[in-house]
């Protein structure tokens, strides 16, 4: 299972609204139709709107090349900023999209067709480290685990999707997951991750697709789970990591942590190090991006429309992210290693390391 | 808005399966149909439970006295069993049907039509003490919060629906809520409540229906808005109360506690004396009631059958309550008055105050 493949200036991804009922591609052959299916959430996941963002700005150069080579610059500039737009709180975008910008800087004045292909080698390359780090997070990340566990089979607890559909390898918290699996036994519980419900129709997919053991838990269950000892260590994924180690991802796992903290359960958050924003002093710096209530109220149906889950005229709030105090977090593991507390000179260290 | 109403053996309830789409009634005319209402949530709500079932003993008591009026004994006792039996965490529906079934006893060998009146008129002053406790615990509720809001509108979180649909008043959390509106403004957010979408469905609609400003908000949302100072108070109503404060309700509870307490928030459980229950010692012996985990993973369409929120095959948990250790909980607040820390004390005083 792959989400993304792109060839020939056309980006096509698994359409992961349309997910698990119906698995359906979406094709983006231009910057603007690549940050809709970011903004839209067909394409997500912290390291994989990096991805297709890498991607979105190869399609755009070949969808501009053939017409007006002599605008290439001016669009691919204007693609950066369209595609770092369409997301705020994943650091990841905007490293993807500075990336292929300093790309389109360097090579400017170049030949127009050689130009793209470099622009393509950089998102293969961007892609192809992605892919590597996800596997050393798994195996670095395991190993952390399976010293501190004390129960023959533990049971695994992950928030939202930080699985393949999230990366361009086999995901960061679902990295680990995996590595442990391929290393002994090991139950898996999904949050089912409300609205959007990434754990019900993304991690479950993925997971029951390979074969692993995993049980949905309403978000509202994890807490009382982890208080009766049911829960051996939370796994989740990142979507900005400040240089302090507070850490931004899908909105619930502060609760998460909050409760894992307060039962000695390790939480450990799972991330390349592409997530690492030392510009960012602390979480109260990262951009929480707010999305429509509407996303709340109106489920989605696999046939199409929409069912409304209140009353009408009823609102609700939707921040789709929030912060994670460095204190809790127990563990950073990326694919340069693993930042215990204190995170400041853990994730200094790590950064500094290559 | 009446949740339920009874007359000549024939108990009306409105059927909480069914809102907010559609307001239709159920008639349960026996102990059997009243304890399956109960079982299946198309009546819910710990003091309404209690109601329901005391009224379905009246609907047994009328449906068995034309019939074989020398089998009123025995088909008291059965009943008094199959409705306790329906949901084991509430209290309140032990306490409810253990109340008709003392009426039952005290009148055995009496006249049989004398009978079935002194039952109804037992369960119309259970339903009348909920409502005059409801109305007790929203003032001392709201009075306690204002004395400690600094803000001029505060906002106050709830979880679940502990409103006039779980009570056979203004609820008990919502009574809290009802009242501070009554006095000041205040701005409400409902937790949705997954997997039975109490907050979605009933609590939302229950204040739309009064004009009462709720907002919408999944459940992991609610601890991020805690930790960024938007949340007050929290307010939430009680299953079951062991004797050293532990309370059992929703699950979900547990995790907004832990969030109060680490942000410094009031956690309120509000929650008449019928759900206290001082012969269980800690939250530890409260039964917790574990559902099917369909009901997780089949969400109910409004026109009937269910949309799969995850692949096929996939396995959910659904434990339905969580417990709340003591130390989280600021004030238990009942219509004989409030307990703060440490509640064994508080409680024994108020359970002693009548």
């Amino acid at each position: 299972m792959v989400p993304f493949a792109y060839r020939a200036g056309v980006l096509t991804l698994l359409d992961q609204r349309r997910l698990p009922h119906e698995e359906s591609v979406l094709e983006c052959a231009s910057a603007l139709e690549t940050a809709e299916a970011i903004r839209s959430l067909a394409v997500r996941g912290a390291p994989l709107i990096g991805v297709a963002a890498a991607y979105g700005m190869c399609a755009e150069a070949r969808r501009v090349l053939p017409r007006v080579p002599e605008d290439l610059d001016a669009a691919l500039l204007a693609a950066a900023d369209r595609l770092e737009a369409a997301r705020p709180t994943a650091v990841n975008l905007a490293w993807a999209v500075a990336r292929m910008r300093g790309v389109a800087l360097a090579t400017a004045g170049g030949d127009a067709s050689t130009r793209v292909l470099l622009l393509e080698a950089e998102a293969d390359l961007i892609a192809a480290e992605d892919r590597a780090a996800c596997a050393e997070i798994g195996r670095l990340g395991a190993a952390w685990l399976r010293a501190r566990f004390s129960v023959d089979v533990p049971t695994v607890l992950t928030h939202c999707n930080a699985g393949a559909l999230a990366t361009a390898g086999i995901g960061t918290a679902l990295g680990i997951v995996r590595a442990l699996a391929a290393s002994g036994k090991v139950a898996i519980l999904a949050d089912e991750t409300r609205p959007f419900l990434q754990g019900a129709r993304l991690t479950a997919w993925e997971l029951a697709k390979d074969g692993l053991p995993v049980t949905l838990l309403p978000d509202v269950a994890a807490a009382s789970l982890i208080a009766r000892g049911r829960v051996h260590a939370v796994v989740v994924g990142a979507d900005r990591i400040a240089a302090n180690g507070d850490v931004a991802n899908k909105v619930g796992t502060y609760g998460l942590a909050l409760a894992a903290h307060a039962h000695g359960v390790p939480f450990v958050v799972a991330a390349p190090t592409t997530t690492l924003d030392p510009a960012t002093p602390d979480g109260a710096a990262i951009p929480i991006e707010e999305r429509d209530g509407a996303e709340v109220v109106d489920l989605p149906l696999p046939g199409g429309g929409t069912v409304s889950l209140a009353p009408a005229g009823v609102s609700a709030l939707y921040p789709a992210f929030d912060v994670t105090p460095s204190a809790l977090v127990d563990a950073i593991v990326t694919e340069r290693g693993i930042s215990e507390r204190p995170h400041a000179a853990g994730l200094a260290r790590l950064l500094a390391s290559r």
